[in-house]
């Protein structure tokens, strides 16, 4: 399988579109968020904006990955959205999107990445996902998004 | 002292800006960012964006506090700024703004209210205040604003 990754444009919109749905990771409210975040991103090219990446398997976009400098401080970025079609897991597309998101940090002066998921069961596979790639638990915020299901923070150091 | 809390309104802006200024608790840069925040605000009263209160004493405003219902949740809050005159602290400010952002919180069925502070030594005064206030650390990153700046998270149920 041919694996790349690259800056999204906006022709990649609706495969993107169609992963975030597909995944069934998130809410209706969660995929109009990452939507928004899409255009804003698109839009604008600030260096302080949104920075929104996509792997591509075989010529079809099959995840992408948003990130942004952290306001207010030095070296520190947050990680929004990871996302891969549930049609091509086990591939390493997740893998390729975190290590090309580090890597234009790194080259940025970037020097941690910080990320918040849920810490509800069915988010196991992407806590694990997350800790097999080197973040550490920060800390936890319980029932942050809805009772029940608590906030867990990541930072990883690149 | 005569000590009242309301909304922000924008006659208010160049005495929250002194008032901002004159803390010295916050950089050039985090001063451009809570003006920033200020005007939009001001700007639009929408019920998921920035909610501002500020406090008088004898008729002069003297601090003022930012919130916001986190997104993508049903019932959080972030406290952004809370801000107060120096030559206006241990009169009650502080903790008269927490007061009223809570039970404005508590009125939209808000249930936690969520905080970002520094670990620096010069925080001291600021966390203390805020563990008094009834909020419990949720977690620490290191070097989150910069080298030997950590950020530590804070949670208070309402």
């Amino acid at each position: 399988m041919g694996l790349t990754t690259r800056k999204m444009i906006a022709a990649d919109l609706p495969a993107v579109r169609e992963v975030l749905v597909a995944s069934g990771a998130f809410s209706d409210e969660e995929v109009r968020s990452a939507l928004d975040i899409l255009d804003a991103g698109l839009a604008g090219e600030q260096e302080d904006g949104y920075w929104l990446f996509v792997a591509e398997a075989d010529a079809q976009v099959r995840g992408y990955v948003c990130i942004s400098p952290t306001p207010l401080t030095t070296s520190t970025w947050h990680l929004y959205w990871i996302c891969v079609d549930p049609g091509a897991r086990r591939c390493g597309i997740g893998r390729a999107l975190q290590a090309h998101a580090e890597q234009f940090i790194r080259a940025r002066g970037g020097e941690r990445m910080v990320l918040e998921t849920s810490g509800r069961a069915d988010y196991e596979p992407s806590r694990r996902f997350y800790e097999q790639a080197g973040y550490r638990p920060a800390g936890r915020i319980r029932d942050y998004y809805k009772p029940g299901d608590d906030c867990v923070f990541y930072c990883k150091i690149l």
